[in-house]
């Protein structure tokens, strides 16, 4: 029998707090939030690396080689997913397949699967938190990834320092990500899979390029935008958003990829913008659970439950205004607010 | 002394009730629901047109010369501005200026200027109310308008039965309405100041046929789309979004894009759609006025009050986990929620 490792043991001990996080019983939620108040000193200090793309793009293979060539630079790795299709189907698109297999076994490597269900605010609330478990636990990166379908791009931008949208060398593809507005979240677009269709990766390069651009980014040849603090008179430079190519499987391009996200992160922290896109996040973490609190009490509220059916009927047949039905309901709840 | 005429009898008359839908007053409150409810049975019958553009693109311009066609066409149309501006800053972009000379005074015309106070939320629910109004009083085309600045077009799409976008006849325009995500609401987009410069219209209309095309609008040369209902065989048709070219101040195009409207309203309301999209608006209306109810109630409960600026502060330097100060609020405003 082979000794249990320190690694696996940590992993354990996280893996437990994490499903304590999870846990929907009211008595282990109140645990919970201990937990986490205990945990929050020891928290922040890893980079949070967010990564999105549609299925097939080569996200898993991206990580699991990022993954370990990190661990050979002496970093610890977690990665944490948000799967938004476990939250509509209760099934997986992520969820069921054995994936990153010498990653998931590594003593410095956590994995942690898309809580399997809930609404997506309830979902990214999970992986937030089981995000600062493993800062607690000394993972000095945190990937967090998911899949480009619904609304799990912007939970993971919100989430995360830095939001990385992979593309396949194949026009079309930007072109949705632009429409769903999911282009201006990112930080830094890579084109995976490049080594098969050279020509079409350049095309798409420089196309995704003339987008960030035309959407308002103004580019220099070095990628950063250098201005000059209106109080010190110093140089400050900006992150400006950029287009790689890589190949996940065969490996090239990931060292690369990582020089620009350190790059990122050393000019985002010298200019502030880091730590405040960290305070803006927590902030509006904070106000989207209070608005989905306020609207699961609203309709757990009997005399809303009551009434519900019957005035969205008559709202929608236009028997009744909108707005008169939305005073009634409220007034129903109890609550009352001054116009 | 000159008679006053019914039409302005009328007018003043619509003019009152408005004012008393847009009182803050809890007894005018209260009031104007009974009105709105007395007067829904009579309101629907309008085909409601929502325009957008940014300042100089020649909205005002192009209503009045479209408001007075209508009314030679024997209409009777009402004209009612959403100015996000107002609402931010207290000041109008649109509020102050002569606008529409030859349309205001018809009396087959009526035109309300924005409400000029309140939330963005607060602003389109007065609208929409001061919409029903309208046409209760029998006017039969209401023209809802906004500037293309802040979140006001997708509160004037969300109201009305087609949303024209209006564009200047130069590139870069339209990708703004894409980032911003614009002209995917866009039921059509028309080109003014096309005789200005001919060629640059006509690239900006092939520029934005092709972007709405990309965008998932599959085009046809009649720029509608024929499919066969599963049901029955019959051919159903719907609408494409296209681009049309015209001059408000010349008056050229304002005919064709009329019956462009037309040919929309008849093929929508064939297919359903026109009917859908209305029960849509009420319900989401409905839900958009209790999330807003539900959040200003919260602000003002005293505890909560007490607690935010400090918990705000504590969730914003990273001492407090933002869900625990969500639930602790929520507590303070003895709002539990079943997990």
């Amino acid at each position: 029998m082979i000794a249990e490792s320190d690694g696996m043991a940590q992993r354990r001990a996280i893996a437990k707090a994490i499903t304590l996080l999870e846990s929907t019983r009211a008595d282990h939620r109140a645990q919970a939030d201990e937990l986490l108040t205990a945990l929050l000193p020891r928290t922040g200090n890893s980079f949070r690396l967010g990564i999105s793309g549609v299925p097939g793009v080569g996200k898993s293979t991206f990580i699991e080689t990022l993954g370990l060539l990190l661990i050979g630079k002496g970093h610890r790795v977690a990665v944490l997913t948000i799967d938004p299709s476990s939250t509509v189907s209760g099934g997986s698109i992520l969820g069921d397949k054995t994936r990153m297999e010498r990653l998931s076994v590594h003593e410095r490597a956590y994995i942690r699967p898309s809580p399997s269900s809930g609404t997506l605010g309830g979902v990214a609330e999970k992986t937030r938190e089981a995000m600062l478990v493993c800062e607690a636990a000394g993972y000095d990166i945190v990937i967090v990834e998911t899949v480009g379908v619904g609304q799990s791009e912007t939970a993971v931008a919100g989430m995360t320092d830095m939001f990385v949208l992979m593309q396949l060398p194949n026009a079309g593809d930007d072109l949705q990500a632009i429409k769903k507005g999911v282009m201006e979240l990112a930080d830094l677009v890579v084109i995976n899979k490049a080594d098969i269709d050279k020509d079409a990766a350049t095309r798409a390069q420089a196309q995704i390029t003339s987008a960030l651009r035309l959407f308002g980014h103004q580019g220099n040849p070095e990628h950063a935008h250098a201005v000059h603090d209106v109080h010190s008179g110093a140089e400050v430079r900006f992150w400006l958003p950029r287009v790689l190519q890589l190949s996940a499987l065969a490996g090239t391009g990931v060292d690369a990829f990582w020089d620009a996200v350190m790059q990122f992160r050393q000019l985002q922290t010298a200019n502030g913008k880091l730590a405040r896109r960290r305070e803006r996040q927590a902030t509006a973490w904070m106000w989207e659970r209070i608005d989905a609190g306020l609207k699961q009490a609203f309709r757990q509220h009997a005399q809303v439950r009551e009434l519900l059916p019957q005035l969205t009927q008559q709202v929608a047949e236009g028997s009744l205004p909108a707005s008169t039905a939305a005073r009634q309901l409220l007034a129903a709840a109890a609550i009352t607010a001054r116009p």
